[in-house]
Parts: structure tokens; C-alpha cells; sequence
């Protein structure tokens, strides 16, 4: 049996683009003789749909576009995911689906057993969970039909706390007594730096302890914060990697049972480097934020920091650069090598800018406040002032000219409240918002592993946000290395301040105060290209009034 | 047998003080000689702790302050509520537990059965749901003990294609087996002031369908967004109230077993107007932020409009009008009488207020817009603008004397995107985010009732954001009376817009536009005070980049 193994980049409630795609997928394997084409994860509707599936609206049309593929499934078998209607009026309404279509109709379905309900998983707040198993039939083979978390049964987790078994059922002990010939997962299972290895160790030891080949076809692209890596997969029965698909990219790979029962692998897939898939995951963010908001222009405002550096390269490697414009916006605070440095970076990657001085707006700001202010010193309201100007300009350009305006912050300052709310902490999308500053140093390096295309200067310097007099980062926060490692252990790994033991017991407790006390901040922030296991926003819930 | 109610205001994480004031509550049930008392869910911890629960400090704090309290409950039995470890090594970590204390340990534990998972709840996300069933035994009495939405089997919907059975069981059919004396349900149960009268008859029907009294003990007090109004109770095996504790005050009664049973109730326990109730839950939400974020101070921008108006009356009840600030910002488009309204407003309630005439820093950003601008016409831009620095004044008032932001957005509005990011949709939370426009004027009424608090002007002139000349809302929006039912139809009862049928079609496709394409604003906005079903926020989850 020949198998196509279609990964394709979803729009969430774009019906007509999905089908679209889908059907020309379906046309392709066709014409290149495959038996069966298998989609991923709820791909009629695009994953996840969120709370779009409370309406019936919603349901009603995902239902509708799943016959009208079928219709077009006349001599091919194809696997495709979408949410169904629970016909028991108790429990949950939906399950979360796999449906067969061949002849040109629905010839069966499968629900998802496993739902993931943790991080950014909220399935059962939409889905009941199955408990009825049985295989697909299809050409005198039997397959196991199984949804993403259905072979997640034994989780990888970052804290010793969180639990390795979260669920009682183990879905492919079921279907294996019913001995299938073939584990297909549709899945739509996120990137995370911290996970690729383990990704493929999950299925390579599923297809080992089954003794079965494994098709695992995963969606690409992002949807907000969520970025889809793809690396559909085709497995042997002894855990080798037949066949892999791109990373961040649509793809299609027919491959042939019986390659997989006979177990003649040759290839040596590698995984690419962990910074290098970072960036790409951070550009095919970017890339899915604007095409699917309708944009294609973005703004961003350059400090000589090696933040904006960084994200602006990835803007303009993204959207193009003629599609990118930088604002300089000077106070006098800023050095003369922010301006130059800036100057250079955007002259290397061609990118439009102004320079937009703040100093006039800043001073009428300070006069309006006079009467209210006088007698005060001076403080972090002065320095968040220019933050917020610089914010205003940034925002009037966006709102002039359609650009998106790029978020700057990065995970470390994020955590400790290291920004301004409404100042450099705006924007529509936040492009470093998971990276520790570590990561922003490893990113700007591998940037210029070829050539210097960050000016050096802004990476060697010492990092300061110029809000007031010869100002650095180091007057308020230890060196990025200890504090990152600290976060990391707080954040990640959810260790109390006593068991983060290697480092000072005051420096600790002062930096999970400031991680703490600064989750009203990270409220408002925008949404977070996620790309760890565990980033701020939708996967990290934590109480604002909270006392703890 | 005597049985306390125990009606506490508890702070997330803040152990030290709800473990003291639920000993207070202990002694005082002792000394009025009371044989059991009932403190309500996740007592021990506050509810909801959310991603706190995923803490091994924070979960042994909780234990630790359970086994503490129970070291007093020497001859007094106690039920409080806090998480428990499952010991099954499947499944999630947790439990949503009741604890029995009596002579001095604890005595017996109950676990949550039905999980609520949708709209603002979470809770499969931490817990494992029961399904071992047994009753309390104490003093000769069987008790069954259920925890919140155990009793919640079948649920109250405003959508038609909402379940209204989520659960395959029904914890209090399984419990009626072993022929209890009195159900007890101890709650964490939000205010919605589309669920006063159901959340009685809840309860009601409970006590009638099994024949039982109940005790139901409700949290009170708000944590964030979530307001919860107490209201616990006492009824009879009829299904009469015989006792019921404040709304949004904490509160203390015993009840005798005896007279649940005896079913001798005189009192007629009479529910508040629903516009009295919403003005008391926005009031004790704004007291619960300040008190459990630290902070007594509070900052408003005074617009002339309705909005702010009633914020700052409800802001000056929660925290003492000596303790709030009005900021005036006119611009050249301010209308006088925006001034003057204002003005007689700060006077009325006697609070201090500032004038801060924005249009010199409109001027001067123009200015270094300008030759970025240059030929183009003005637009939204513009009006941003002025918002933007609007929200820079009141956020430097804010950093400076730290007094919280408090927003002034409605509902309606925000629905819309009738506002700005960065600027009148700033604020560390929002009063009035989901209320909607025409409960805005029920409100300020309800304020008027005895005398004219808010200058009648303000109440009778056209909304209008005064961003251009002789702007009024109605230019862009319909009369807010259509708009509320057209998004009422949309957001709460999630009707397609063929559906809302009674209105012009494209009105309604248009309204339905505006909401879909502004959910990027509201990712961003301030946590809001969630006074309905469906407010804004945690509770409704739709994917930004969605198409639909």
C-alpha cells in the first residue's frame, strides 16, 4: 500500500483555503498512485480552534466540508481530522476526530482517547474523551487509527513535580489487541526547543514496543503564539526514520508499506541544530502571524539593543525587508553608537528607517506634569515616560501605514518586569517574548555565522535600556547567564526559591519576588511566539492577586 | 447538631492569613457551641490557585495548613476544602478536596467528582475527578459531601448548542444509596448576574429531589476577575431557604440540624434588584484588587462621558473617595460642558481631581510626525493619538504616587473595538469590561436613585470619544440599545449571525465583523471584572489569527 503523508499550514476557520488544500493534496497523491493520504489534526478546521468550537455555526460547517471531500475521495482512501457530534446526550459534546473517507463518503470514524489538558491544552474543555476501540480496514490491511496525545501516554515533563502518567487508559493497548498492521497519529503537536529529541524518541519507541511501523503526520505553520514544526515521520517496526518531513515548511512524501515492514532504511535523518530550528520556528511565526492577520508590513523600533537587532533580522528574513521599516528614536540618554549602531544594522539587511528624536516630546510631557510633579524627584515614571513616547510614535506609524509594530522584549526582562507596560513591552506580536536573553546572544551569533550582519558592537556591549544617565542592565539584575539559569529553574523546572540551591538564597529569592510580583505586566503583554515548553501567556496561568 | 457557616473573603497563596481567619471562625463556632463548621472550596489555599497547583511548595503549604488546622479542631468536627495528592500513580496528581477535621487530625477526606472545565473553569487541567463514593459519618448523622459542581450535574446554557449534561455521572445519585441525613456542598461559585435565580434553584431542587437538607457554603470576595458573591445557605428538605448568609459581605450563622429537617421556616429571603446586585459585585471586585494587590490608591481618567463617571463613583464606594484621583484631559475637540460635568462630578463625590490640557503634547508629537506624514490626510491616527497621550499622563500619575489605573471601557465598546490599545483601554483592571452599554445607564440610575450623584448631563448627552470635531458614537455604531441585544445574541447565547434574525442582516454581519476583528485589542486589555456568563478574557478563548 502506497501512503501519502500530506503537511500542510492550516488557517483556523479559513474553510475555504483548507478545503482547497486539502483537495489538491488529495488530487497529487492520486495522480502519484497512492492507495491512502493521511492529513493531520483537526486540519478541516485547523488546530486549535478554541472556543470557535462552541458554535454550532462553526461545528456545522467543519461537518459540512468533511462530505464535501469525501465526495472528491472516489478511488483513494484519506484520513483527515475534525471535531464530531457526541450522540450520547451525557458527557462532552464533541469528540475530536479522524474520519476515513473512500468512495466518496464517510466510511468511518475514530475520537481521540487521550486530551491534553495542561500547558496550552485545554481539549477537554471541548471534547469528550473516547473509550470504544476498533481499526480501520482498508485494502486488507488494519490499522490503528490514533489522535497526537493518544501515543503521549507517558508524558516528558520539565518538573519532578508534574506527573509522567496523567491519564489511565493507554490507547495503543487496546488497538493492539485487535493486532493492526499499521500506527497511524494525525497529530498537531507544537514546537519546543526543549522537546524535538524527545518528540521522535516517543514514536520510535512506540513503534519498537508495538513492533509496527508508524505514520505520524503533524500540521505546519503557526497559529498565534503556537508554532507548528511539521517532521511527519514514517517509521519502521524496529523504531528507524524511513522518511522525514521538512521542518517549517509544507511538504509531501509518499512512501510504501511494505518499505516499512521490510525494514531496508538507509538514510540517517539529523536533527538540524537547536538555535538553528529556533530561528526558523521564530521566522515561520512571524510569516503566520501576518499572512493569516492579513498583514504583511511591520515596525519596529530600534534601540542599538541586541533585542530589536535580533528581531528585526528576523522580521525582514520573514516578510522581506522592504517590508520591515525601523523608527530611531533618540532621547538624551541614548549614546551615539545607539544611532550608529542602528544605522549600520538597518544599511546591512536594506531596510527603510527614520529617526524620530523623543527629546521635545519627552520635555512637553515633563511640562504638562510640572504642577503635578513638582518638588518629586525624579524616578522609574520619568523612564517609563520615554518608554511610552517612543511606544505612541511606534504606534502612530502602525496605525498610518498598516505596519504591524513588533514586540522587543525578551523572556528574561519579561520575567522580572524589566519593561514598560503600554511602552516597549506594546506591540501585535512579541517575537522573543520565549527566549531568554542567552538565547537572544546565541540567536544574533548564529545570525552572523556566516558574516557580520549584526553589527558586533550591539552584541558586545553591555546591555541597557538608556533611560537615564550611563544606565545598564547590571545596576538593577545579576549577569544574563545566572539570572536565565534562575528563571529557568523557576519557571521551567517550577522549583520553590529553597531548592534553586546553587546560586545566592537572596539573589534567588529577589529575582522570584520580581517574577512573581510583575504577573500583572505579562497580562498585557502580546501574544508570545512560543517556542520552550513552557512560555509565558495561555500555558503559564497563573493568579495576578496571588500572595505567594 | 449545630452546624457553622463560615463565609470568608480567602487570598490565593496567602496562607498566614487564611489559615488565621478560618481558626478565628473555628473558635467562634466553639464558643457558640456549634458541633460542626463549614468553610468553603479550596478554603486552605483560596480558589482558584490555577497554575499554582502545579507547585510542590506550593501544594505541601497547603497540606501543612490543613494538618495546623486541624490540630485546634480538638472537639469541634470541621470540613474545609484544599487539594490532596492522588495516591494512584495514573491519572492527574491531584484532588479537589474536602477535608474532615475532628480531634485534632484529619479524619476523613472527600474528593470533587465533577470538574468543571469551560468558561473561566479549569479544573481538569490539576485535578483527577472522584469516583469512590462514602459519607461522613459524625455524631450520628450521615453527611454527603460534595464539592461545588457535584451538584451541578445538569448545567444552565445560554447557547442552544451548549450541553446541558457535560458529566457521565451524577455524584449525589450515588451518594443517595447510602441513605444520608444532609447533603453539604462546600462552593467556590462566581457571581453572574445571569445565574442569581438558577444557582438558588439549584439548590432547591436538590433538597426536594432527594429529600434532604442542604448546607451550602459559598466563597465571598474577588480574586481578579472572578467576583464571588457568598450567599450561602441553609435549606430545608422542602426546598425552603431557612438561612442565608450576606451577598458580598463575609458572614457567619449556625443553623440547628434539627429545624432543616423539622422544616419550620418563617423567613422569605427575598433576592435583590439584578442592577443592585452588579453594582455590589463591582464594588467588592474593586475592593478585593486593591486589598490583595497591596495597593488603596486609584487613578481615573474623567472623560464628561457615562463610563468614567460611573467608574470613579464605584471606585470612590470600593476605596473612600479620599482615595481616588480624577484626571481631566481636555483636548480642542473637548466639548465645555465635558469640563464642567466633570468638575460638578469630583465635587459631588468630593474627590481631588487635576486638569491636564493634552493639546501641547498632541501638537508636539504631531510635529515629529509631521514629515513622516506629510501630505497624507488625517485619520484614526490622529485620534489614537490623543488617547495614547491621554493614558501617558494617567500612567505617569500612576508610577508616581502609585496609585492603580482603572479603566473605563464597557463592554459594548470593547466588543466593537471601539477604543484604543495603548491608550483608554489601558488600566491595571477593568470596572466595567463587561458591562454592557446599557447597563452602564442602569447603573449610573441605580447611583441616582435617591439623588443626583452623577450630573444628569453626563447621563442625557451623546456618548462621544471627543477625538474629532462633533464626533458622536452613533456616526459609527448603531443606538446602543440594538447593539447590546445584536452582541448579546453573538457573544452570550453564540448565534450565528443568520440566526439574529430580528435585526438588519447587515447590520448584523457587520457588528459580527467588528467583534471577530478586534480580538487582537482585547488580548491586550486589563483584567476584567466578570459579572456575566461570558465576560471577556480567560473565559472566552478565541484563536487571534482565526478566520471566520
Amino acid at each position: 500500500m502506497k501512503i501519502a503523508l500530506a503537511q500542510i499550514d492550516y488557517h483556523i476557520g479559513n474553510f475555504l483555503e483548507n478545503t482547497t488544500n486539502i483537495v489538491l493534496q488529495i488530487k497529487r497523491a492520486q495522480l502519484e498512485s497512492a492507495d491512502l493520504v493521511i492529513f493531520s489534526e483537526l486540519s478541516v478546521s485547523g488546530y486549535p480552534p478554541l472556543d470557535l468550537l462552541e458554535r454550532k455555526d462553526f461545528v456545522e460547517k467543519c461537518t459540512k466540508e468533511v462530505h464535501k471531500i469525501a465526495r472528491i475521495c472516489k478511488k483513494i482512501g484519506v484520513i483527515i481530522g475534525a471535531p464530531s457530534i457526541n450522540s450520547d446526550p451525557q458527557g462532552k459534546l464533541l469528540f475530536n476526530s479522524a474520519y476515513f473517507l473512500n468512495r466518496g463518503e464517510v466510511k468511518d470514524i475514530f475520537h481521540k482517547t487521550l486530551l491534553p489538558t495542561y500547558d496550552i491544552f485545554d481539549e477537554y474543555r471541548y471534547f469528550e474523551p473516547n473509550n470504544e476501540f476498533h481499526l480501520l480496514e482498508f485494502k486488507g490491511k488494519k490499522i490503528a487509527v490514533t489522535i497526537c496525545e493518544d501515543l503521549w501516554d507517558d508524558q516528558p515533563v520539565e518538573s519532578e513535580f508534574a506527573r509522567r502518567r496523567l491519564y489511565k487508559i493507554n490507547p495503543m493497548d487496546e488497538l493492539i489487541k485487535q493486532n493492526p498492521d499499521l500506527i497511524v497519529n494525525i497529530a498537531a503537536s507544537p514546537y519546543s526547543h526543549m522537546r524535538s529529541k524527545v518528540k521522535k524518541s516517543i514514536f520510535i519507541n512506540k513503534a519498537k514496543k508495538y513492533n509496527l511501523p508508524i505514520i505520524y503526520v503533524n500540521q505546519v505553520g503557526a497559529q498565534t503564539q503556537l508554532i507548528f514544526e511539521g517532521g511527519s515521520m514514517a517509521i519502521d517496526k524496529k523504531g528507524k526514520i524511513i522518511e522525514q518531513l521538512k521542518y517549517f515548511g509544507i511538504d509531501f512524501k509518499i512512501v510504501d508499506l511494505n518499505n516499512l515492514t521490510k525494514n531496508i532504511t538507509t538514510t540517517v535523518f539529523e536533527e538540524p541544530d537547536r538555535i538553528k530550528m529556533v530561528h526558523d520556528a521564530l521566522i515561520t511565526g512571524i510569516k503566520g502571524y501576518f499572512k493569516k492577520m492579513g498583514f504583511y508590513k511591520a515596525v519596529v523600533g530600534l534601540s542599538g539593543g541586541i533585542d530589536s537587532a535580533v528581531t528585526i533580522v528576523l522580521a525582514a528574513r520573514a516578510l522581506g525587508s522592504e517590508n520591515v521599516h525601523a523608527l530611531l528614536m533618540p532621547s538624551q540618554y541614548s549614546s551615539d553608537h545607539s544611532i550608529s549602531d542602528s544605522i549600520d544594522l538597518a544599511n546591512m539587511i536594506k531596510m527603510k528607517f527614520d529617526i524620530l528624536n523623543i527629546q521635545k516630546g519627552f520635555d512637553t510631557h515633563l511640562e504638562s506634569l510640572s504642577k503635578l510633579f513638582s518638588g518629586l524627584k525624579e524616578d522609574i515614571t520619568e523612564e517609563n515616560l520615554q518608554s511610552r513616547i517612543r511606544a505612541i510614535l511606534l504606534m502612530a506609524y502602525s496605525n498610518k501605514f498598516g505596519h504591524i509594530l513588533l514586540n522587543t522584549s525578551n523572556k528574561s526582562e519579561s520575567a522580572v518586569g524589566y519593561g514598560t507596560l503600554y511602552g516597549d513591552m506594546s506591540g501585535g506580536l512579541s517575537v522573543l517574548g520565549d527566549v531568554y536573553k542567552s538565547d537572544v546572544y546565541e540567536l544574533a551569533k548564529f545570525i552572523n555565522r556566516k558574516s557580520d550582519i549584526i553589527p558586533v558592537n550591539i552584541i558586545e556591549k553591555p546591555p541597557s535600556a538608556e533611560l537615564r544617565p550611563d544606565q545598564k542592565d547590571s545596576d538593577s539584575l545579576p549577569d544574563y547567564e545566572t539570572l536565565d539559569k534562575i528563571l529557568f529553574e523557576y519557571i521551567e523546572k517550577q522549583k520553590s526559591p529553597n531548592e534553586i540551591s546553587e546560586f545566592d538564597p537572596d539573589l534567588v529569592r529577589e529575582i522570584v519576588r520580581k517574577v512573581n510580583m510583575n504577573e500583572y505586566k505579562r497580562f498585557q503583554t502580546p501574544p508570545i511566539l512560543r517556542i520552550s515548553s513552557k512560555a509565558f501567556g495561555e500555558g503559564r496561568r497563573i493568579p495576578l492577586v496571588a500572595k505567594y
